[in-house]
């Protein structure tokens, strides 16, 4: 009996991890996010209880997951991404603790460097980029935009889409230059994927319309992308 | 035929993914860094060809998976974590890229929140941290230290261990606190692991004679570990 916290990775179901999918065959409960794939879930005991994790807070979450823990239950909580980048797995990690129930972590693939890899845009590079800082963006007037704008490397937003345009005002308000390469990629390493750059200044109003869950992407790696795709394309 | 860039995750073998698993046991060629792990390498073709990187520099790889592809082989170029972040796989997607050689990228679980995690470490927490910076730190002094001192939330150094004592003065003299919680993990996700921690100014020292690699965490998201670890250990 345990509460495995698993990452479910970033969109594509062929990017759990064989630990995380092995797991999932073998529950008896699964606790998952709306926006994991729908296979993964599929993949679960036909016998398995299925709850969906958007229907509840957080608060019950953490506490549902505590209950059938002590019911002896083996619980998969699969979770969007790695667990413990903004996928508030920490919260639901120490609500285990606290109630002493046993519980075990399996790393997830994170969006942070996936979505925009899979795009075209590596986070990194050499002479390019040597950092990357990821941060969440939902709450835009609540960042330290003077300390991000200054932050050497790649950006990456998460939950950015909605408040894009502000963030943008804000960084270049606070030095970073309005023609700094940007991207965001929509519903990124699935089938949907769809990928918008534009400088800094312009990237809110060329991704307008652009479904959730969205990342966004700021930094001279970005223009890397021109140079990578074609020859992906082709392989297709 | 088609060069693989994929991501082998942080050093459980266990935890690279489902594609990428698939894509090494269907490959007519392996190249593979050191620090992969060998089960993976095994899980190749018993008649593959097997070559590892690190004999080799990095512009002898990229030239060698340009004439692989061009051979028509399907190769898989298998590397530490996510192939993007820290991975120099963008210099070798730009080379493929430049000769015409059709690639796809295969993301990894990447260490930058998996070995934290598995340790007991959230790198993002709410209310704790809503940002994390990821950097290479092989070159402490080309480093810039005040922009990262300032960064907001969680450090994470990559090839941060040699040059520690160093980092932790540099980051101190430029305003985070002496006793900001700091973590050094060697050898995460596996069972070589092994977990220091210590205050940022006397990380260096107490981390002293650990193996790489290793992975540097600084924030005040270390100190969630405490409420953490003990049950973890319980369900093993």
């Amino acid at each position: 009996m345990t509460v495995w916290l698993v990452g479910a990775g970033p969109g594509d179901p062929g990017l759990i991890t064989v630990k995380g999918l092995e797991r999932v065959r073998a529950c008896d409960v699964i606790v998952y996010d709306r926006l994991v794939a729908p296979e993964l879930v599929d993949e679960a005991p036909h016998d398995a209880l299925r709850i969906e994790r958007d229907r509840l807070e957080q608060d019950e979450v953490n506490e549902l997951l505590v209950a059938l823990g002590r019911r002896g239950d083996d619980v998969v909580r699969l979770k969007g991404g790695d667990p413990f980048l903004f996928g508030r797995g920490g919260e639901e990690a120490l609500a285990l603790a606290d109630a002493g129930v046993p519980f075990e972590v399996i790393p997830g693939v994170s969006s942070l460097a996936s979505v925009p890899g899979f795009a075209g845009i590596p986070v990194t590079h050499r002479g390019v980029a040597s950092a990357v800082t990821a941060f969440a963006a939902h709450e835009v007037e609540g960042l330290d935009a003077e300390a991000l704008a200054h932050t050497p490397g790649t950006l990456v937003a998460f939950m950015g889409l909605a408040g894009l345009e502000r963030l943008a005002v804000r960084l270049i308000e606070h030095g970073r230059p309005a023609g700094t390469p940007a991207a965001v990629v929509s519903a990124g390493t699935t089938p949907d994927e769809r990928v918008v750059t534009a400088p800094l200044g312009a990237i809110a109003r060329a991704a307008e319309g652009l479904p959730t869950p969205a990342l966004v992407v700021i930094g001279e790696v970005v223009a890397l992308r021109a140079s990578l795709r074609a020859v992906r394309r082709s392989a297709a």
